[in-house]
């Protein structure tokens, strides 16, 4: 299995409202090709997080939905600690909840996280033991 | 807030088990950084998944721990309804659970899902919508 992911897909118990979080709220733009229940927004590097129905996506999967955190989170790492503290006002400003304020992390970064309409988790951190190039990892295996 | 995703993490119960399955039964290769209670794959474009201890990424996003799932899946897209076939196989070789045998889907697209061992669902899917070179989704906002 080729070491890629092509999807990260977000269960939403409104679209419209996530729709506003993401597109009006966090200013992204979602692919021309979105429709119906499906909302896709291109990320870097050839993948994309896309909005989904929740009850639908967990029939998708033969899954039984626990209707709380299921152990994902999702992570945006920024150059700064300034622009941890903006990203996390951003959010939190869009219609995000701030779930854990930015505080020095005893792996020797900072973050915080907020979780976006439904709860979903997104961790903001600045990682000084991560090197990243206009915004993308640049990590070797 | 950048239209950027810099990591997925998956809380894990043990993360030998984890390990074993995704660097070992699927053949990924983790980043040489790695270490300690933290295991990192680089993926393509510049983003990664990581392993972190279950308990530990709760208490570190200020979440209570449904101990299910929670709404978010993810997926790889392949070439072929044959290369589903041959990805769901290796998984469920690798000691990975069948969620969703393959099937032709109402969107015009053929799929199937399967979980790693903490139950983190992955779907494997073909969809003739979607633009992909070299593996990367290339599609436009």
């Amino acid at each position: 299995m080729e070491q890629r992911l092509t999807l990260v897909t977000l269960g939403v118990r409104d679209l419209e409202r996530s729709v506003a979080f993401y597109r009006d709220g966090l200013g992204w733009a979602p692919w021309s090709g979105s429709g119906g229940d499906f909302m896709l927004f291109p990320l870097q590097g050839g993948f994309g997080l896309a909005l989904y129905p929740r009850p639908t996506l967990a029939e998708d999967a033969g899954l039984k939905d626990a209707r709380g955190w299921g152990g994902m989170t999702l992570a945006q790492n920024v150059a700064s600690r300034a622009e941890v503290d903006a990203v996390l006002t951003r959010a939190v400003w869009a219609g995000g909840t701030l779930l854990r304020r930015a505080a020095e992390k005893e792996w020797g970064g900072y973050s915080g996280y907020f979780a976006d309409p439904d709860g979903h988790p997104w961790e903001v951190a600045w990682n000084p033991h991560f090197e990243m190039k206009r915004g993308l990892l640049a990590l070797r295996s």
